[in-house]
């Protein structure tokens, strides 16, 4: 199915992928300017047809969206299967690092999930294909472009994905608001993938109970929980912080 | 100056807020339902006028926010000043942590951030006058109504007002994306004061100079930054964590 992006950095940095193929390009301005121009060029480079046309048309394809004058038309579903994700995370050396989103409603929490995904390592991303929002316009210009780079997964059933990552060797870690486990005192250095729940509602018990550890951030103040994007940075943040301190351990001296 | 609140989260949380007096509370609805029932009562309690109202009134207030049905009008500015902040967070018996925003201009992204200062026990936030997005309906909304329980100042002068900082012992550490400096190397169990810049263009160099540091958070691929409220959750994350890890140490054997 085509599908489409919009907004001048979701566009360049589809461009830049290559796993991304462009249909064509859509311009709604005749004024040049450099980002738009660093846009012609790219797609000149890569052989994509550019089509000059009027605003209107870009408004009523964007559905509201912010389009700063240019749509870009994608050829093909931008997912991955499993396979892909678990093949990518062997080649890159590191523990394997992969998020598990279980039901994100919100276009801004994807979009923004997708973009800390993208700079915490993650290797890929799993969505269910129900009852959650999927890679749409507004989740692609929310990640700041990061779809183009991050593989994502749409699976029917989470929780028997989850039975296949255990048989590869894969830690699976739901992040569930549950006291008795802080995140502080997890080892995150391991193969893991990390299960965040649905905006309100948290994780579905059945996947919920198919995690090997079920866990939580602490919290203060008379609020229940943190934003899903803001906790799930907390979270990528936590097992970059541990990666980076056991591959740079501090100065030992021997007493 | 009034301003209005909306939405059934964000009234009840308010209402639970000694620092914030309602004018009136406006509703669309005849039908009750309890999170409905449970803010009549509290209105009752607090003796705040209810008035009920066509949903066309509403819209017109919220100026297109998700009201449900819902409208709270404020008194009173919920700005304070720095003293209040200071006086709060000496009271608090910890280390002092303060969040100053240098021009976010996003009302998503602060009241994210927002959210996550009251849940990481932040005692106050200051933002500038000018150039910033302040404490609108929509700001109070992607708070989840955290406003109605975080002290926010709003200054003239970001610069001057670190000056001042300084000179109540506390330290001010910058999120500037200097590499030289990792987030991992910092001590931030001190009196402490964070900076976070605005989306895209960061701190501006004045109020960087006066930074007593700077640091960055690491980050892979190919994007250069981490959404502003993402970004301000993670550090926020690690100042928690070394304040538990200091007042929980790991258990130690004799050697």
């Amino acid at each position: 199915m085509a599908h489409i992006i919009y907004g001048i950095h979701p566009v360049q940095e589809a461009l830049k992928s290559t796993s991304i193929q462009f249909e064509k390009i859509l311009i709604g301005t005749q004024k040049s300017h450099p980002p738009l121009q660093s846009i012609l060029d790219l797609a000149f480079k890569k052989q994509i047809p550019v089509t000059f046309t009027n605003k209107e048309t870009l408004e009523k394809m964007a559905k509201g969206g912010v389009h700063q004058s240019i749509i870009g038309i994608i050829k093909e579903t931008p997912y991955v299967d499993i396979g892909e994700i678990l093949s990518h995370s062997k080649k890159d050396g590191m523990k394997a690092l992969l998020l598990i989103l279980d039901g994100i409603q919100d276009p801004q929490n994807f979009g923004s999930l997708i973009r800390t995904a993208l700079g915490c390592g993650v290797h890929g991303m799993i969505i269910p294909k129900d009852r959650a929002v999927g890679i749409t316009p507004a989740v692609v210009k929310a990640s700041a472009g990061a779809t183009a780079h991050l593989s994502i997964a749409k699976v029917v059933n989470i929780a028997t994905t989850i039975d296949g990552l255990k048989k590869e060797g894969i830690w699976v870690y739901g992040a569930a608001g549950e006291l008795r486990d802080l995140i502080y005192h997890l080892d995150l250095n391991i193969d893991l993938a990390i299960v965040i729940g649905a905006e309100g509602k948290g994780i579905r018990p059945l996947v919920k109970k198919k995690c090997d550890r079920l866990f939580s951030i602490p919290m203060k103040g008379p609020l229940s929980s943190f934003n899903a994007s803001v906790s799930g940075g907390m979270i990528l943040y936590e097992v970059m912080r541990q990666r980076y301190s056991a591959n740079n351990p501090p100065f030992l001296s021997l007493a």
